[in-house]
């Protein structure tokens, strides 16, 4: 086979079909498996990323040649075929190709450095360490198309909903927040750090006029800790809002947005979804409903959950309270309003009256917080205020702080991680395995 | 008025047009001229994201106290107005809005820090100290409605095409290329690196058996230098694919994902683009032209410009170059192949029997260089060999070289610059302006 011309013709697994039957095809892709029954009779299942189909070599059609090239095939090689679509009763797609033709494209040594047969024994921290062996499933493959279909299709509604994408700095000259966990840089002989979010880029953004913006790109965290959901580095999806009468109309908007992703990923990958992870998606009904933090608390009480009035309401508060709303409200996701003054950023803004709470907003969903949101304090004297308040320097924040002075709308917005999207989606255990190179305090490799 | 009630039935100014004439409108936005004639007679132009409106107060409607209200205005605040959609032959837009009610947002300072009418006296770099004001101008939301445009339109091309979104990691290990020009971070008392590219991800992303994955986000340069074309911070749009036949290939994808976005582009922009920045879009013809760098030495030589057989163009020689191509060859674009092994990074291919030149590419535009592209070297053993010609260490290679070993479908791709692409299609005369916030060795705020 002359392996350059016959990649020109490359057909996809899908291609394999009762439809086609008796065509010839050229297909690419790793050897999942081998079965050698006899000399005479080879089994191939070949994979690539569309799926995988059953390659058929037996001595009737097969050069003796390439019958033998099976044996010294080895597992995870890369390989070009040449054969004939055949319908069989054997398969469970019905369908086989009968190979008249074979070239390795690049042979895999025939030992792994980890098993990727998809075994529970094999810790993450070992998958990870090999991370391009253990993506080699379709059950893998599948959750980052769904994490890309995941972005395409909020941006589908960002796009409806007249928002520009923005491309926000990472490298700042001061501390985006508090100046806690921030990364450092060298930057030609002086220190500069990595943001931790494009909050106060996407403000400016509106400072800017350009009114409705998102954005999807890296954030970095200092964060020393080990969970399931943090990472040093992640990608984070932002919004923020011009002219909004209340932080109500940045809820609303954030609940018909998921509302619409739920619904485009469960047409299109529903059934999928539910063959490779057992899940059925379910698309919430709007609005979410809406607890007062003042009313959490309450609740919380009553199940005997104890959370700190003035606190946030932790892991073991966030999960209790997405119980009560399962059980008594029937919905997977709500919103927490009113967060205390005390447990939210200086820029938050709080209500007409009430200097103790702020116009602020947590979601949750089946338990895990995706979201925190609020209308963003825009007047500047106020804005000061709250800076002094939260004990901030406020000459390190001069470079913010001047976006308000020259007219500023009333806005809001909320951040997202779509790796914990996913996470929450597929049920997975760790967000970790929703990201394509995880990092944390210990892992910066591959 | 009850301006939170009144926020929630804004409208933006498109929709102020003779079509609603009568109807009673709230509009929401920035302060951009304030006229007035008499004490009776008042006129300020209102500009939100979609557009300008001109608001005319007159006593005969205007109740006295808002009339009063004009005096106090400064440009640039924001403002929410009540009234009238309004017919008028004094307008371009032929339209105008008889205010009956206004109220201040948010007042900006009566002097802003620098000119924002669009005078030329004004520096780049001055402007860029008060980017949130420079951007307020129609021409400017352009920019970045264009460049937001720009990626929608090109993943929707992707997606089309079968590519997935990938989001590789920007927190390096070991440096990605050479080790020159990349930025250290202080990472839990050890020194990591800034991603130069997504190059090494987007390879594994194919030996993890992705075939088809794009990525656009950020990518940092530690560039010493100052020129209108580099930042030290930029987006980068990368494309990788798998079971390519040549690097001929990735071209014939590239040139039709160009064609294909600046179709949409014109089509819904053009008119626009040709009125604030007098440009008329081509849409290029298929294929583009393609000149090999032996070929192209040749060209420069005849044309009397200096280049040394075996280097890259240099800025210079693209600019003639492209200048050959496009009064020889008619074509705005131009791809230049084969380029010498001395210029290229280790882990591009060589073709069969001529270790001298790498199976690669770069598109110019107009004269500017706007993606490198090439056939990556698939097959472990000649990848390690060809680093160690380049005398790189392989120890620090390792984990990029360990994603041969188990196989690996050929593959190729390329990287775009978005900023750079608009650059080149507005004719802007500095990459910055196309920049959100633009970073270089001395810029860091806002």
């Amino acid at each position: 086979m002359n392996v350059l011309e016959a990649l020109k013709h490359r057909k996809t697994t899908d291609y394999v079909s009762p439809r086609n039957e008796g065509e010839e095809v050229i297909l690419c892709g790793f050897v999942r498996n081998i079965r050698i029954v006899s000399k005479k009779l080879k089994f191939v299942i070949l994979e690539d990323f569309k799926g995988d189909v059953q390659l058929i070599f037996k001595d009737d059609i097969t050069p003796e040649l390439i019958l033998k090239r099976v044996d010294e095939l080895t597992l995870q090689s890369v390989i070009c075929v040449k054969g004939v679509i055949h319908k069989t009763s054997l398969t469970k797609r019905s369908i086989e190709v009968i190979v008249r033709d074979l070239e390795v494209l690049s042979k895999s040594k025939p030992q792994l450095p980890i098993d990727i047969s998809g075994s529970t024994n094999i810790s993450l921290s070992k998958r990870l360490n090999w991370r391009f062996l253990d993506l080699r499933s379709k059950r893998k493959h599948l959750i980052f198309t769904l994490l890309s279909e995941f972005e395409r299709y909020s941006r589908e509604f960002f796009y409806k909903n007249d928002f520009i994408e923005i491309h926000s700095p990472k490298l700042m000259g001061a501390a985006s927040e508090s100046g806690a966990e921030v990364f450092r840089v060298e930057y030609f002989g002086r220190k500069v750090y990595l943001a931790q979010s494009p909050q106060f880029y996407k403000q400016m953004a509106m400072c800017a006029g350009f009114e409705r913006v998102f954005e999807i790109a890296p954030v970095f965290r200092a964060n020393p800790s080990f969970t399931s959901r943090h990472d040093t580095e992640f990608t984070s999806l932002d919004i923020e809002m011009s002219y909004i009468s209340s932080v109500e109309d940045v809820m609303s908007f954030e609940e018909k947005w998921i509302a619409y992703v739920l619904k485009k990923l469960k047409e299109k990958w529903g059934d999928i979804i539910q063959e490779e992870f057992g899940i059925r998606i379910k698309v919430p009904s709007l609005p979410f409903p809406r607890i007062k933090m003042k009313d959490a608390y309450e609740i919380l009480k009553n199940m005997n959950v104890s959370v700190q009035e003035g606190d946030d309401l932790g892991t073991l508060g966030e999960k209790a309270l997405s119980k009560y709303v399962k059980e008594e409200l029937k919905h997977d996701f709500v919103f927490i309003v009113e967060f205390p003054w005390k447990v939210r950023p200086f820029y938050h803004m709080r209500p007409e009256g009430n200097k103790t709470i702020t116009s602020s907003f947590d979601l949750l969903w089946n338990g895990l917080e995706i979201t925190t949101g609020a209308q963003r304090e825009h007047r500047y004297d106020v804005l000061v205020e709250q800076a002094r308040e939260k004990g901030l320097n406020i000459n390190n924040l001069k470079f913010y702080l001047d976006f308000f002075k020259y007219g500023c709308p009333p806005h809001g917005g909320f951040g997202l991680s779509p790796t914990r999207f996913i996470m929450c989606l597929l049920k997975l255990e760790n967000v970790k395995e929703a990201t394509f190179l995880p990092r944390d305090p210990k892992r910066l490799f591959p």
